[in-house]
């Protein structure tokens, strides 16, 4: 295997984050459920955006959110993902470029503009989510650099982009030049409303061994198991996959590989829980972090607890504390 | 005088806040002197953006953040700003509906996207702001709606507007109808920048009785009087102005009528000093609340004083906590 130029180079959602605080009354009304993702049309979006209080904007999207904390970590990352030429679009292009995150897709004319994410944050922490994708659903096979991808020591995929046809084209072609190249494939099941309709080809993926490392949170793995208990969901799908990472809310997370199962607590920094938006993003930046510098498993949960207690402890889906300094010490 | 419609209705820049941190060697590397304000041209302003580090979006300018702060506080609130038709746009007129504040100018097309201010926030808390105009000076007198000015107790105005000949000339015709309805017409003068071109129209302005009430901070009266102390600067322009406001930093604030001045000290809320945007907009919102509703000038002040003391407990130009009940007690 040649010399890698990146630790970690994800494919997913180019969107910018639209911010705003709700009450429960409110997510009623609008008949949303919290904690959830929706996705909505452009009629849709307009229509919550109108009804939705003062907002502040930042970039987000799960996967590029993964690779901002990546960057803050100290670790070499890079984005794949479609914006359209327009304002949220160069926010996007600029703010993850800010991060020292290598992004090299170019901005579509002509089509839909840039995604977005409209999230309401509830007194309780809870973000829930409702996604326009715009232009991010749109990436096909064109933005793949092939040598960028060779060069990731890793290349981290989400399930909110795969579930699109065009962009899901994309990403395989993308695993068959990782995997040729002896690189690592990692994914993330992002949300049970991408596993419910494609249940069947995430799991026809995982037996091809497409599928190296997968991310899911509780309710995901049962999901896609179609176990409605956590420990036999997740024994059911451990023989498929070599590594199985599965953060449990206030119980930690845990990695499974070779029949083991390694358990970390979770973390608390500063405020404790302001909005847990990116949490499980900047989880899995940690422990991708750790395994591309070739930290034990029980260090790389560690770095993913770490990461996403800093990350809830503020507004907004990306770190803002010296990342890198607090997992020193591990 | 018939009923109002409005306390308050402000001219002025309609321009989304684009806010990052920075060190003093990143001040230095760029040329920007801390705490100013300067003019950037669309190139100046991509290429002070593409060195900036990840941002985060939210409506601004600083008359609007005065009205957000009149809503934000009770009163009833309006704003006049020209954006263009595009996302920043559309972002600034959201925001500022969805404070509650009247806004009626429609989007232009065709001409300047909408108006930016790149602000940069140093450890020490202070903000250095970098404007690009954009479609807020493309304001003209087809924006007013006579029946609003008409129906506000007080017009206010900013300098930062004021300044290009255009919106000059609507803010004219705006100030006519104001005092022709038998209204208040209140003034802030921005920047020192803005004066220092001005200072004979300013003068030649107050001395019109154009003005009613003045706004300003310690530096701005100096550079207006042309007095490089204080208070003989004030005693200069009291003669010229039936209400002049001042701020003096750390100092508190003081009016000054009918050769009576007013003190107040500073107060403070929360996490202290975070982000010193938005101290001197929202101050003027808390008097001119105060003024719209028949309080004393002290009760005004004060007011003033804790909506500063609010915005500059957190990050951005806006209020975040419920300043209606913070200045309940009073």
């Amino acid at each position: 295997m040649s010399e890698t130029s990146l630790d970690v180079l994800a494919i997913g959602d180019a969107v910018v984050d639209v911010i705003a605080v709700a009450d429960d009354a409110f997510l009623e009304r609008e008949g949303l459920v919290k904690g959830s993702m929706q996705v909505l049309d452009a009629d849709g979006a307009t229509r919550l955006y109108a009804q939705m209080s003062q907002a502040r904007e930042t970039s987000g999207g799960s996967a590029a959110n993964t690779m901002a904390g990546v960057a803050a970590l100290g670790g070499r990352a890079g984005f794949v993902g479609q914006v359209a030429d327009d304002q949220l679009g160069e926010i996007f292009s600029h703010d993850i470029r800010a991060l020292g995150v290598e992004f090299l897709t170019p901005a579509k004319s002509g089509g839909a503009p840039t995604g977005r994410c409209l999230i309401l944050v509830t007194p309780d922490a809870q973000r829930t989510m409702n996604t326009f994708r715009g232009a991010a659903h749109e990436l096909d096979a064109t933005a793949l650099d092939e040598a960028q991808i060779r060069g990731a020591a890793i290349l981290y995929l989400e399930a909110y982009l795969w579930r699109s046809a065009g962009p899901r084209a994309a990403m395989e072609q993308a695993m068959g030049i990782a995997h040729a190249a002896g690189r690592k494939v990692a994914f993330t099941l992002s949300d049970i409303a991408c596993i419910k309709p494609h249940r069947a080809e995430m799991i026809a993926m995982l037996e091809a061994g497409a599928i190296d490392l997968l991310f899911a949170n509780e309710n995901e793995i049962m999901e896609l198991a179609g176990i409605a208990d956590r420990e036999p969901a997740i024994d059911a799908l451990a023989g498929r996959v070599r590594q199985i990472v599965v953060t449990c809310g206030e119980e930690g997370a845990m990695a499974i590989e070779g029949g083991q199962a390694t358990r970390v607590p979770i973390a608390r920094i500063g405020a404790g829980v302001v909005d847990t938006t990116g949490a499980g993003d900047l989880f899995a930046a940690g422990f991708l972090v750790g395994q591309a510098r070739g930290r034990s498993v029980e260090d790389s949960l560690r770095m993913g607890a770490i990461a996403a207690a800093e990350v809830i402890s503020h507004f907004g889906a990306r770190p803002e504390a010296d990342l890198k300094a607090m997992v020193e010490g591990l």
